[in-house]
C-alpha cells in the first residue's frame, strides 16, 4: 500500500485480533499503514462513510453489478475524489483463504476483478492488493514516472567530430576499398553512429578510443 | 508469471542450484513455469537470443539508458514482438536482496523503474514481477477484460410497469399530499427509480415487494 501512496487501512473483526505482532515485520518499514490502521467490528460500520465501495471477487454467480477491472476502477475512483462534492471510495478484500462471502459482495456497488489467464488464475490477498494500489498510483502525482536522467544526444557537431576522427583513421588504414564504394561505405558507417544518440560523455569516451588506435602502444611482455 | 499467461522463466546460476524443492511449493500449482525453466551459469548465455534486455531497477546513478515504466515497457515489448521479423524481449530480475549489479544493468538496453512512492519504496522481488507481468498481460488476447454478465436494464415497458405500480399503491394511501404536489413527487420518483437500471428479474422482485403490500397479511403472534 505504502509504496503506492495508500495509507487507509481498515480492519474487519480480524481473526488475530489488532495490534498483531506479526503484522509489523510483513510491512517491511510501512509502518505507518500499521498505525493509521482502524479496526471495526463489522463491515457495514467500515464502510459506513464510504459512497462507492468495490468489491475485489473473482466470482460472479448470480451477481448483478458492473464488473471492472482495476485499471477502469482507478480511473472511477480518481474522477468521483475530484468531484465537487468529492465522493469517497473504498476498495474491499477478502481473508486470504475464503475470499469475500457474497453477503460482502453485496455491500459493493460494484466488482474489481483482475484480468488473468484463463487457464490459470491464482491471485493471493497480497497479489490483488498490490496491483489495486498500483493502478490507483497511476492517477496520483506521487507516482510521476521517475525522471530520465539520462543526457540528451551529443550536438551533431560533436558527432561529426567523431565520424570525422574515424573516417580519418580508416582512409590513412586503406580501409575504404574499392575506392568508388568509399561513399556507400561511409553512408552505412554515418547510419550507424548516429543510430545511437550517444551523450556528450560517451562522444567524448569514443573519442578516447580513438585516438588509443593513433597511439603506438608497447605491447607489454 | 502464469497468471498473467507468462511461462518462460530464465534462472542465471541460482544460489540454491535447480531443481529447488522450495520452488514447488511457493508456485502455488504454475508448475508448467518450473518444469519450462532453464537454467544459464551466466547472463551473457541467458539472454543470448534476446534483442532487448529490460534491467529492472531503481539505482539509476551513471546509467545512460533510457527509464520506462512497466506500462511503458510493455508497450514496447508487445509492438516488438509484433513486428515483421518479431523481436525477442526479456525482462531481468536482480537477485531478492541484492538487485541488479551495474555490470548486469549495462547489459540491458532499457530500464523498467516502477513509479513508486517516493517517499517510501520498498517493491520486493515478487512484487516487482507482479507488476511488470500484469501490465505485459494487458497486452495479450488472454487477458481481456472478464466479460460482465451484467444482465441489461429491463425493457421501459416493465419499469414503468413497477412505477405505475407503485404509483397505484400510494395513491390508494393518499401519499401524494398536497394534490398540486403529485406530478413533481411523481416525477421525482420516477428520476429515482430509472437510475439503477434494474433488469427484468430485479424488476419482477421488485413488482412481487409491491404485491406483498397489497395483501393483508396475518401478523404473527
Amino acid at each position: 500500500m505504502l509504496n503506492f501512496g495508500l495509507t487507509e487501512m481498515r480492519l474487519v473483526a480480524p481473526r488475530d485480533g489488532w495490534p498483531n505482532p506479526d503484522a509489523g515485520p510483513a510491512a517491511s518499514g510501512a509502518d505507518i499503514v500499521l498505525e493509521k490502521a482502524q479496526v471495526f467490528d463489522t463491515l457495514a460500520k467500515a464502510v459506513a462513510d464510504i459512497s462507492h465501495v468495490y468489491a475485489t471477487t473473482v466470482r460472479k454467480r448470480g451477481v448483478t453489478k458492473p464488473v471492472v477491472t482495476p485499471a477502469e476502477a482507478s480511473a472511477e475512483i480518481f474522477a468521483a475524489a475530484s468531484a465537487a462534492p468529492p465522493v469517497r471510495s473504498a476498495i474491499l478484500f477478502g481473508a486470504e483463504r475464503s475470499g469475500l462471502e457474497m453477503d460482502e459482495v453485496a455491500t459493493a456497488r460494484s466488482i474489481i476483478t483482475v484480468p488473468i489467464n484463463p487457464e490459470f488464475g491464482s491471485l493471493n490477498l497480497a497479489q490483488a492488493v498490490i496491483l489495486c494500489a498500483y493502478e490507483w498510483s497511476k492517477h496520483q502525482s506521487l507516482a510521476s514516472p521517475p525522471k530520465v536522467d539520462l543526457d540528451p544526444p551529443a550536438p551533431q557537431s560533436e558527432l561529426d567530430g567523431l565520424i570525422d576522427h574515424l573516417f580519418g583513421q580508416l582512409e590513412a588504414r586503406r580501409y575504404f576499398f574499392p575506392p568508388e564504394r568509399m561513399a556507400a561505405t561511409k553512408q552505412t558507417l554515418r547510419n550507424l553512429l548516429t543510430k545511437p544518440g550517444w551523450n556528450s560523455l560517451e562522444i567524448r569516451t569514443l573519442r578516447g578510443v580513438l585516438s588509443s588506435f593513433d597511439k603506438r602502444h608497447r605491447i607489454p611482455d
